[in-house]
């Protein structure tokens, strides 16, 4: 141990540290400045940052015996306070730079850095000086980052107030619509949020440290565990194995159609008989230290028999392959689609047909923040367990059984989230959490490195596609055919749902009046399927707005026109045969035609031999919400100061708060409000009803209608005769009940029927996307110059949020169109190796339209906004990379050799 | 568990807490806001005191399941920073309210909670407030306190600006001799001084907490360790007994005399054979928590065989008595003092004789911070060792040979201290880290609470005085003989040294030419004799300076002319033959006589048959230094930003960095430095050369000396021919060494003698002080009403710090009179049952005045200045007491009922 003296935020502290350990630790550890986050630990995503003597640096790779004795470390912690925001900080909450907000307080200890010594960035020193520091978001898109940088320096430099750059209420006291900073963001650019390991960090001393023994292979039978030696460890408390789960050690995918052949219990808690995939939790070490549980977890000793590891969906169908799951085949559900007429005669009399296969890889989540959570006894004796969840009700559910509590003995709270883009509608580690809570009787944490985050979380699930269209002389799309397979991995938790999400969005969009096929889910040995933001939509969208280029292409027709001529118009229906509830797309498109036309014109003038630049189009639906009658549930009360808004609208960082406060705001206008009013009391079971999970962009349909409703129930309550409203003291005073529970739901829906026909979603969100690529055709790689949007997303509650939605989005496409990948376990284990898109893989050029049509079944006509720029983003790459090289990707991502390999190939 | 969501300094924080936990511990150890300081963690001293929704509490006893959900706690890091100065904050440092600093915060955030209330309180309605929430100071007297707190309500109504109350640097550039704040103060005003606890609680995971298993009896014998049991409790990571300590076992005393019967080797690190007091330690039980260590800490079984306990030195001298340390006799040393002629004949013939038996108690440190420590292996595999301690060098020596280690092998540090005064000049837990750290291989922590700190710590030990004058018909005192006995507990450190004390200032400040006497150290089962401010003066003083009035009364003289006649004048010697080195002791009788007139007149005026008032006066004479030729070494070296000083000059909150800083800025006037070029590394044992002990008020001669010496050194290297200095850049162009040693020995001095006879200091301090007191006859209570001083410490380096000290030792003097005593183990084991005084039983009246009378071998004149105000002030009330009432009080404290005796036996 060394002895250091430092000057940290200016206070000068006297340190006893291990000289191995990081700067990083030191801090969140030692101290608790949390503020300062660890992300990868392994300066990938300078979520770390601070600013030691003058200059950035990593703190998590900065080891202690290498900072220099009486060092001055400056962290967030020491740039400003909320009631005295340094404008760097003003300007991250005003420009919605805080989405999660988990890489925040890095990116703005790095930009102080920059402006300490340049105080005028132009705009690409900004994006240099983020890249050179490889300071990563996940959620932004960067854009709005640079604009707060941009911003922050003209503040800094006398050319812009605070209080010119600082939102303003509008006169009306309407934040509808407006750019209305979410309540959480002050608290996240201070670096005061406590994510799950700072919550962790701050719980009680006893608090016990758990570290998994995890499979280091993707399938084998458990012979024996023997956990004699980790026992004898130092700090060890205990060692649990499934022998000491109390309930049924599964977790349950709950949701499972009645074809489906495996009854959803296939996940275990703790791995007994099998191990399914690699990372697969076989122990867990409890101890003193997460330092001591680690090294007693790497002395249990697993004896296992080998088995064939089925790594995609080819594999596991096989002939000669065996059932992963005993008695379960491994091709355990199909959905047929059939609308309309039998395809095949169509297709024979078609003017034009063309099919192809397509595949859309494991798209890993990359939250700059790993999983986390703990578990303790809560003053009632209730196990409760807190980790990021976005579906608190609903892992309630499945993990109850398995570990063997009393549904009323189990509470789940979601902390504060660094990012989940729907990893997080799967449970994770909350029943570990639970299993190791009940066999200590302890509180217990829980954190994953970023390889146990990366390797040990649901993933999108590929999709192995065959697609054809049949269309007429004109380009009309008469029929559509093919089938899909799902590679889900060993757990079927949804897997069912996301088989059918084939069925309902590939060729979303058109009105094809015939379609037939079937998709099939398969069980795998690599990382199981969980939600990703647009669940099931870029897998889908990457076959129909793909293979609709090609159509063009071989029609000789531009791809936008043809489009215009086969988008949704009144009389059409979607793939399930359900009347969309907005024609917007003609709208958008007729918007888009001249921008596309310049672009062309743009990318045919600066084209060169090596430089290639092309345009691509395509166009995005998703819908709102479960499959068929979602609903959702919240409450609301009116107290002395205002009302409190329970609900669990849960977050992943998307802006709930804003979400759930606009969207009250607007309920209770008649009342005038000041936002500060409406207390949000938010995902803890304990204390705010089942809104449903945070998934399937139903939050702002389903959740606000809720709200909506409870607010007129309020105002019902509090209003006069003559059409005011009674204040509080009023209420009391005739005893009028002070709170309500709102409550919507969707009956217009049907679920789908065994054709996947049905009206599944109220609301659709629409959506068409431009790119413009650079294609460097001596070593393949695309760079995406500029993207522009056209959304559709109802009516706008927050339009900070919207845009951050969307900024966001389009990165993710981009990723997932250019690098992003999780398929070789030795080589996509962290950030760099995953392919995430760092600044400058992601344009400062992106322009965003909105056509607003108000939703019928919409709060205040809203729709949900989160998922639509991920439906088809990637595509609108991929066909611009074919629209420069004509060269046609159709296996994700399109990395620079396989571009290279096209272009060499056309040679 | 409980969640609780507190909003804590304007934070909105979700927590999760032991609902048993204290506020204060969560504060402190789950989110490491350590500002929050935990003192006697029984509500009696408002350390710990926060504002929770508006109201100050006394946080160590609010249970979490008391504060309310959402409750707002504000903690002194919520109201100002260094840059940001609270008014209440700035005015604490400019009035010199932080000394240890310890209990500041509580006090700032009391002070806060009362300004919010009340923006204009009076004088009586600050000491009331404070009363009532129970803030307790050890170091300021209070009166400072009240001070800042009436400027911070001046600041706050406006009346007065924040620059005006500050602190500003005179035109000359000159500090020494003005009210510059202590260079700590601002850090231990905002909370940021980490205190040993604070420190420990900031030490890498995995640090082991330690516990002590101790006796609950006074005197045994050890039959049997059984540690079985406790080995087997929830996180421990070993017990630790006699038998894993690999050295001698033993601390030493190290400075025995030759005629001393024990060899020093008394004390047990861990006991082995016996146990020699209550609370001596017999067992370690190293685990992952302080909770869990303590718990098992109870389950360690010792068999004892109970002996006799001698709780005092008469019970010890008994004939039948059994020796404590088999093989030492209990009275194991003798000092006689002889000086003159034999004082018989002289007694024989005195115009007037006069004697009594006096009887000074156990006096306890009653340091608002408990002991508190902790141990590591450093960088180079040295045990590094941080305490309390004020004696780092001298430490080092005494448990070096007891814990086996190589003297280059063990390291000693000082944390900042809440308080010592005098306690930590024994070695307390030092070794028990030590062996812990060495038996474990692993960091460590120890803290006590409270009553561990009481009862296991040093006291003042008891002098049992016998003392008689003659003198001639003028007063002149001609013959002084008496013996004194000192109880010292079981551990002979520093026993003989104190012994000699008795000689050395019994009499002191008087001429007296003929003494003679014997003072006997005797072993004891009571707590252990450490120093304390004064160390022997106080109970020298009770005897001779009582006895003086007594003798005025005899005689029909007033006190101060019988004082006035006796002082030192130049052909006078010193107890033990010294030639003073200042004969102020006329002047400020001559300063005093008009107050003490009109102060007899008032008491005579204001007395009543219920509350009689009386006027009492002493002289306090204290030495500078350790016997003899001591010594100190500093080195001081130039940097380009200005110069470093290192020092061991300890802390024990008395200023030992304005000392240093005062006159190393003084030393090198030259330069123009400002006081923050001047950087102050102190108190490690590797970074800091040994300036000795900070004890017997010698580090501002012998290390102000040794740092004048450096500070010559440097500047006779930097002087050029032409009287100008060189610069940084010259010295290192020229290649002129940097740093130099600087070092001082008392040369002057010699050792006393057989018969107490020497010249043992080089720099006497003098003083003459004057108490106001009201007795309440009916209940025997006495309330000091006014204190007045005066001082001559010789030219004055700090006056802020000066005044603070005499401020401190007049209330510390107050309340060694009337209250403070650690005799009965059932009833003095907390502050208030030992008699701490809280703001009401010291006066705000107290009144000091210099004489700075520049000493020859005092640097730059000054002389010491923390004992003088503890030497004699305790006598000055036992003196107004009698004065009043008649009573004289002569074994202490003066408790009421004893007063009351008095009285009643008068009437």
């Amino acid at each position: 141990m060394i002895k250091k003296n430092l000057c940290i935020n200016g206070k000068s502290q006297m340190l006893l540290v291990d000289p191995d350990a990081s700067l990083a630790d030191v801090l969140r550890e030692q101290l608790k400045l949390t503020g300062t986050k660890i992300g990868c630990g392994e300066g990938q995503c300078g979520a770390c940052s601070v600013i030691m003597d003058g200059k950035v640096i990593r703190s998590c790779v900065t080891k202690m015996k290498r900072v220099p004795d009486e060092a001055s470390v400056m962290t967030i912690e020491g740039i400003g306070s909320p009631d005295k925001l340094h404008p760097i900080q003003l300007a991250w909450t005003v420009h919605g730079g805080a989405q999660c907000g988990f890489c925040s307080p890095g990116f703005i200890m790095s930009a102080k850095g920059l402006l300490d010594s340049n105080p005028s960035p132009a705009r690409q020193d900004v994006r240099d000086w983020f890249q050179k520091h490889r300071n990563a978001c996940r959620c932004t898109g960067y854009k709005p980052l640079v604009d707060a940088v941009m911003d922050a320096a003209r503040v800094l430099r006398g050319e812009l107030s605070e209080a010119d750059l600082a939102f303003k209420l509008p006169a009306d006291n309407r934040i509808w619509g407006s750019l209305c900073p979410r309540p959480s963001a002050v608290d996240k650019v201070t670096g005061r949020t406590d994510y799950g390991a700072d919550a962790g960090l701050k719980m009680p001393a006893g608090t016990l440290r758990l570290a998994l023994v995890q499979a280091k292979v993707s399938h084998a039978n458990i012979l024996s565990i023997d956990t004699s030696e980790a026992e004898k460890m130092p700090g060890v408390f205990k060692v649990i194995t499934h022998k000491d789960v109390k309930g049924k050690n599964r977790i349950t995918g709950l949701i499972t159609f009645p074809s489906n052949k495996g009854d959803g219990w296939d996940r275990p808690i703790l791995c007994d008989e099998k191990v399914f995939q690699f990372g697969d939790a076989i122990a867990i070490v409890a101890a003193d230290t997460e330092a001591n549980a680690r090294a007693a977890a790497d002395k249990v000793r697993v004896e296992l028999e080998e088995l064939p590891a089925y790594m995609s969906a080819p594999a596991a169908m096989a002939e000669d392959a065996i059932e992963i799951h005993p008695g379960t085949p491994n091709v355990y559900f199909e959905q047929k689609r059939a609308k309309g007429d039998d395809t095949k005669p169509i297709m024979d009399a078609a003017a034009y047909t063309v099919e192809n296969d397509y595949y859309l890889q494991r798209q890993p989540h990359l939250t700059i923040e790993p999983d986390v959570g703990f578990a303790y006894f809560d003053e009632t004796g209730r196990l409760a367990i807190h980790s990021k969840s976005i579906g608190l009700y609903l892992h309630h559910a499945m993990i109850c059984p398995g570990l063997g509590v009393e549904p009323e003995k189990l509470r789940l709270v979601q902390n504060p989230s660094g990012g989940t883009f729907g990893y997080k509608f799967s449970p994770t580690m909350e029943a570990l959490l639970g299993v190791a809570a009940l066999a200590t009787g302890k509180a217990v944490t829980l954190k994953y490195n970023y390889f146990q985050h990366i390797t040990y979380t649901g993933k999108r699930s590929p999709f192995f596609m065959h697609l054809k269209y049949g269309a007429d002389k004109q380009g009309k799309i008469l029929a559509m055919e093919g089938d899909w397979v799902v590679d889900h991995g060993p757990y079927s938790e949804f897997g069912d749902l996301l088989t059918l999400r084939g069925a309902q969005f590939i060729g979303a969009g058109y009105g094809i009046a015939n379609i037939r096929g079937v998709g099939k889910t398969v069980c795998t040995n690599h990382a199981w399927g969980s939600a990703f933001r647009a669940y099931g939509s870029p897998q889908s969208l990457l076959a129909s707005e793909s293979l609709i280029d090609e159509l063009a292409v071989k029609m000789g027709m531009d791809p936008l026109e043809l489009r215009y001529l086969n988008v949704y118009r009144p009389g059409d229906t979607t793939p399930t045969g359900q009347t969309p509830d907005a024609y917007s797309l003609p709208e958008m498109l007729d918007k888009l035609r001249p921008l596309y036309k310049a672009a062309l014109d743009r990318a045919h003038r600066e084209s060169t031999a090596e430089k290639k630049k092309g345009v691509g189009i395509s166009i995005g639906v998703y819908g709102c919400g479960l499959d068929g009658p979602d609903s959702s549930e919240i409450a609301v009360e009116l107290t002395p100061d205002g009302v409190i808004l329970s609900s669990t609208w849960e977050d992943h960082g998307q802006g709930a708060d804003s979400g759930a406060l606009g969207t009250c705001h607007e309920g209770l206008r008649p009342l005038g409000l000041r936002p500060d009013q409406i207390r949000l009391v938010m995902n803890d079971m304990a204390t705010a009803p089942n809104s449903g999970p945070a998934g399937g962009s139903r939050s702002q349909v389903m959740t606000g209608n809720a709200i909506k409703n409870g607010c007129d129930m309020l105002l019902n309550a509090m209003r006069k005769s003559d059409g005011t409203y009674r204040s509080f003291a009023e209420m009391k005073a005739e005893n009028i009940p002070l709170k309500y529970s709102g409550k919507w739901t969707a009956s217009m829906c049907t679920a789908c029927d065994e054709n996947s026909q049905g009206a599944p979603f109220p609301v659709y969100m629409y959506g068409v996307f431009m790119a413009e690529v650079t294609v460097d055709t001596t070593t393949g790689k695309t760079m995406v110059d500029k993207f522009t949007v056209f959304a559709d997303a109802g009516s706008i509650n927050n339009k900070l949020v919207v845009d951050g939605q969307i900024y966001g989005g389009v990165a993710q496409g981009i990723g997932l169109a250019l690098s992003e990948d999780f398929e070789d376990l030795s080589r996509h284990i962290n950030m760099i190796g995953c392919g995430l898109p760092y600044i400058k893989d992601i344009p400062d050029a992106i322009d965003i339209h909105y056509v607003q049509t108000p939703r019928e079944y919409g709060p205040f006509g809203a729709a949900g906004a989160g998922e639509l720029p991920l439906t088809s983003t990637h595509v609108t790459v991929i066909n611009a990379i074919a629209n420069a090289t004509g060269v046609r990707i159709t296996h994700l991502p399109a990395l620079p050799e396989k571009v290279l390999a096209g272009i060499q190939g056309k040679k």
